[in-house]
């Protein structure tokens, strides 16, 4: 298979055609950004981190039936994937407050949900990615409310799997983005990323924040939280 | 009937307790605000236009079918209604884009949207009203998803009275906010108050604002697009 025509460069990933029908080509790269890119810089080995992680995760995801875009890992930063049109939403599933729903609610940060959440934001970095309901959604046109009901359930699975696996590594998953996209034969499936790029990931016994936040908030050893992870899933540490 | 304890105070009303059984007495106040307080002032006279206002669309509605607690008006800035234990979600209909959401969608003021769109917000000063959707207010508890599909249908039904109504009457009903509460019997029913403060009405032909929208933004004329309003929907000019 042959890498060709770059079709995107995102915050943190590139995507290119292959040569291989309906197949993608993903390079993860190492640059980081937050608060919708007003803060820029670099975490260390982060594309070969990210892109380890996310094999992982959406391997074990597949495995346990829920389809996604991931084919297989080809390089330290490269995996090929299935070609999807990313459906413009994010989908955000949260079990602890944290974040923008503690501004949003004024809950305290690591209080635990009475129940799963699942928002939707609008993917648009030039409106900051707002907030939505299915009814901006509806106007804009961004999917059906079948899809929605479906995307929604995909994501409590996926909440569930994932949850489950972590814990079992002692890691808590606080909340997480999720990004779907449609095969050309019009099936919706889980693409993008799974990574401490994408989820807030704390320690079970310290609540040591192991993901994204250590960038966000200036907290040091951003590299070696994301080892961490990988090292506590199973991944190879020695990247 | 008489006018007992003061039960809260709000922005633009306050509600006292009275002698009869589950029934509340409302006085409109001139008091504006905007920006969730930030900027206040006073309307003159606006407390009378918006009781008699209110009393009429209320009135229209109860004609139409749509139970609520307007009872009737006692004197030139007092009405009694039902006594309700407000639901804290502020109900937005919206016809046209305006406000938030011009900068929420990125869209222009005054498109027309393809589809009439209600969004829930969190009543709670403190936090600013958020944005909410129907998991957070499910996870604050504050009505049941059952309770929302009652409530966004009526908030439709309400829409449709409502547009057709001022439409004859020269006003494009371009988004309003309503507010439902529980009777003692456990009834949802609408509450609060229609007006100029609650609703962005724009003039037919000439698409000049005639609410609260002239407050906010230093457009001069607010009384007068209050009276505007009153006398097109034909009520007592000489207030």
């Amino acid at each position: 298979m042959e890498k060709l025509d770059q079709l995107y460069e995102g915050k943190a990933k590139k995507v290119f055609k292959t040569s291989e029908p309906e197949t993608y080509w993903i390079e993860y790269k190492d640059d980081a950004t937050a608060f919708n890119g007003e803060k820029k810089g670099k975490i260390a080995g982060k594309g070969t981190l990210n892109n380890e992680i996310s094999a992982i995760l959406l391997s074990l995801l597949k495995e346990k039936g829920v389809e996604n875009h991931f084919i297989n890992r080809i390089s330290a930063t490269e995996q090929v994937v299935k070609q999807v049109a990313i459906i413009p939403i994010e989908v955000v599933v949260r079990n602890i407050a944290a974040g923008s729903l503690t501004k949003r609610l004024g809950w305290e940060e690591g209080k635990a949900l009475p129940c799963t959440l699942v928002e939707f934001y609008y993917k648009n970095d030039e409106l900051g990615d707002p907030f939505i309901n299915n009814d901006h959604i509806e106007i804009l046109g961004l999917a059906t409310e079948s899809d929605l009901v479906y995307i929604r359930k995909q994501a409590l699975t996926i909440n569930e799997i994932l949850k489950d696996f972590l814990l079992r590594k002692g890691i808590i998953l606080v909340d997480f983005k999720l990004e779907f996209g449609k095969t050309p034969a019009g099936d919706i499936i889980l693409a993008d990323e799974i990574s401490p790029d994408t989820c807030r990931f704390w320690d079970l016994r310290t609540k040591e924040k192991l993901d994204k936040d250590r960038f966000r908030r200036d907290l040091g050893n951003v590299e070696e939280a994301y080892h961490e992870i990988l090292r506590r899933i199973g991944g190879r540490v020695d990247v």
